[in-house]
């Protein structure tokens, strides 16, 4: 039997101000990527959104960023391979005591917004993001894009003995190529909950997608990333949980997978 | 044999603003207090001081405190009960993530500031410290204020099962009830360098310090703590260490003492 | 003809995260206290904030607050004078050049959360938020709480003669002695609109307010602190504003009262 | 007789953290470029470095960053024009605040690090600044690198009325096209203080400067860039100065010269 994984962004509320319905989409999720307080997130929701994963048994990851809580770390920032380093250090060892404390594993790390494009593109950065993550702990699964663009983190995490998980996204058109068609491009994002679901478990279980221009391409793809920003997008979380179990797939932490 | 600890303030430095000569007093000192990046400190600053902790075979600490890099954790913030906690594991986390990759053990915990301070009077916040402590890792240390101001963070760290150790100051004057002479009096701070080494010898032999009205009181001590913020601090721990050692007591971390 | 002025906290969203219901409060109130970038607040938020009440004819106010985004502004932070007194110039300055880049003129100051409560509490604070406010533009209006409690802003705006304006609370209680009820008790918070309408009214027309015991306790009010984080808070500022005119007031900013 | 102005970054201490030998430099100096608290700086130290010029007889400059005190504004953040805008607007402000407490006017603007670099490079960027310091104060004179490198700005400030004053560097090496030579080059800084201080004269004066390669090459300088940040530069500054009232030449603020 297949399985498959639903990640998404969490924990990004800071101080007075809430990002996300956490509390809804948690039910429907398997894996959380938890901020950790840089580009979003502080102590008090990384402490409750570790309390709420083991709660409702999703795998927790930690989703570092830059230090950039105005740009939400959407914003390129050129710091050094050090600087890389050990920011994906310290964010990965804060989630940690978080999970110590609620007696949890951490169960992969996700970087987040400019980072993660920055390692997809740069070598050296997935190296040193790579490098990072096996320093604090071995046995963490690192996250990536699914496709064409993932070859520098899966050097990176090979020669380091990491795990590694593909990840897709059943909202979003792809280029013939297997890489993201651009947001700024018309029907860059899939709306419709149906085809959204649709995409979804044919990525899931087929490991495929229909390109922008109706080419089948194959993924290899281990978690399908969602969103919980919207009751619409929660709604649509939901409708993918359905499909694919209804399919026989079996939706589960990717450390249950990998 | 007794043994004594010497401790320090360290990776107070912070992107381009340097403070301490860590690289000198980290000779000579057993165990380093390492800010974590919220009163002061940066991720590069803790990777290179725990680094340079381990090379030179000193104790590593967390010294977390608030969220106040403007006013270096120094003044009062009325934070509730449940952030304190949730800071301080954060902090620890984060530190403890370097201690990982550099494959040492964190050995104990010292609040910064104003958080130490209110700490010693606040036995909700001592409680809330100490279970911070505690859910990270139950084998830590918590360092706190030798002498009639402890009892609250003692009775929170003996409530738990923690290990705590009691810290004096050589160059601080002390009442007569065992606190230490407030900095604003005059004679609050000794500045004879062997006056100060006569005291952190009797302190450190003879469990007991001379109070300001010449009183002899007790005080249970098991590590000293020291300054490397100029040239002379660092010759005052140099002069420390050498009369300590040549009085035939062991100068040794915290963790190998209790 | 009675004027009163209606003023509401406005430009608390910061990067990514929208906090209050700006664009529809801003179309019924006449004063905005616009964040400054500390406690809440960015310089584009500030800009878009600026321009919006200048469309709507409202007066600018600055609204300082402590250096705690994490925490709102709302934690006493224990600072000295000549922080206080250097932070609120800073935060003025800030929101005047938006001012000056929309060609309108800042009207007044009123001090955020934590730092407003403690003005009203301690006199040499007081001081320094006008002293700071007649250092940067002594035609600038000086907000605070009407009733008991604003001695120490009425003399130190007196001794540097800065214009003031009092402010009372429609949906909150009053005690016997023409303080605000604390929040922790039952019946602090007026939920009724009709009632927190006809208490507008009473407070604009005739400068009094009925306390919780029933007793009738005169006040001198300029201006009216209404809400727009809700929509609720928002119909809440259109009923007292309908019915502070229907009843012959004129709505208008304070620098057009005083 | 031919006029020249100094100017130096001051005022880049933050909180606990000292930079710079401001009290020396400024003695020297006739312009400060004052950092208004996001790259560096904070309140306090702005009111101070405010006071220090005004009593020197120095002119005084904003000097907006980037929302980066961990990497001192260095690094590149890829902002939006907008963002550029606000952010340069809104230190502005903050510095005006401080200038109008102590009765001096704000004389010109200089971004710092990475702003600066890239202004002079993306012309889009140069426009958004120049707006920027246009809609506070149409008389703020901005500041940019003399030379080849400058056209982006000259054209921005110009479609704006805006004054513009060009900076040489003495203590750099300069391409045969009259850029920097890169600091990762050998030769590119020049330490020998005799030779600076030759070359400050022959940029003052002549306006001109000699290219690694030799060739002579012109410069129209209103200002010459120096340093304070340690002794050894602050000596610099004092045999530059000496140089050019020795040679005739006036050395006063931009705002005189301009």
């Amino acid at each position: 039997m297949k399985s498959i994984d639903l990640n998404c962004d969490m924990g990004e509320s800071f101080g007075r101000y809430k990002l996300g319905l956490d509390e809804e989409v948690i039910k429907t999720i398997t894996s959380a990527n938890v901020a950790c307080g840089w580009h979003a997130g502080d102590p008090l929701v990384m402490n409750s959104t570790v309390a709420m994963a083991k709660e409702n048994g999703v795998g927790l990851g930690a989703h570092p960023g830059y230090p950039d809580l105005l740009g939400f770390g959407r914003r390129n920032m050129d710091c050094t391979l050090e600087e890389i380093r050990n920011y994906v250090i310290y964010q990965i060892g804060a989630l940690q005591a978080f999970c110590r404390a609620h007696e949890v594993k951490l169960q992969h790390v996700k970087p987040h917004g400019n980072l993660y494009l920055t390692m997809l593109e740069n070598e050296d950065l997935a190296k040193s993001v790579a490098e990072a993550v096996a320093s604090v702990d071995p046995q963490l699964i690192c996250l990536t894009l699914a496709g064409a663009k993932n070859r520098n983190m899966t050097r990176a995490c090979k020669a380091l003995g990491l795990k590694i998980a593909y990840e897709a996204f059943p909202d979003r058109a792809y280029t013939v190529d297997g890489t993201l068609v651009s947001r700024r491009k018309p029907g860059a994002v899939i709306h419709d909950p149906l085809q959204a679901a649709e995409r979804a478990l044919r990525m899931a279980r087929d490991n495929e997608v229909i390109a922008e221009d109706g080419t089948k391409i194959s993924l290899e793809v281990n978690t399908l990333c969602v969103h919980g920003d919207t009751a619409t997008a929660v709604d649509l979380v939901k409708k993918i949980h359905q499909e694919l179990s209804a399919d026989g797939l079996e939706v589960k932490p990717l450390g249950q997978i990998l």
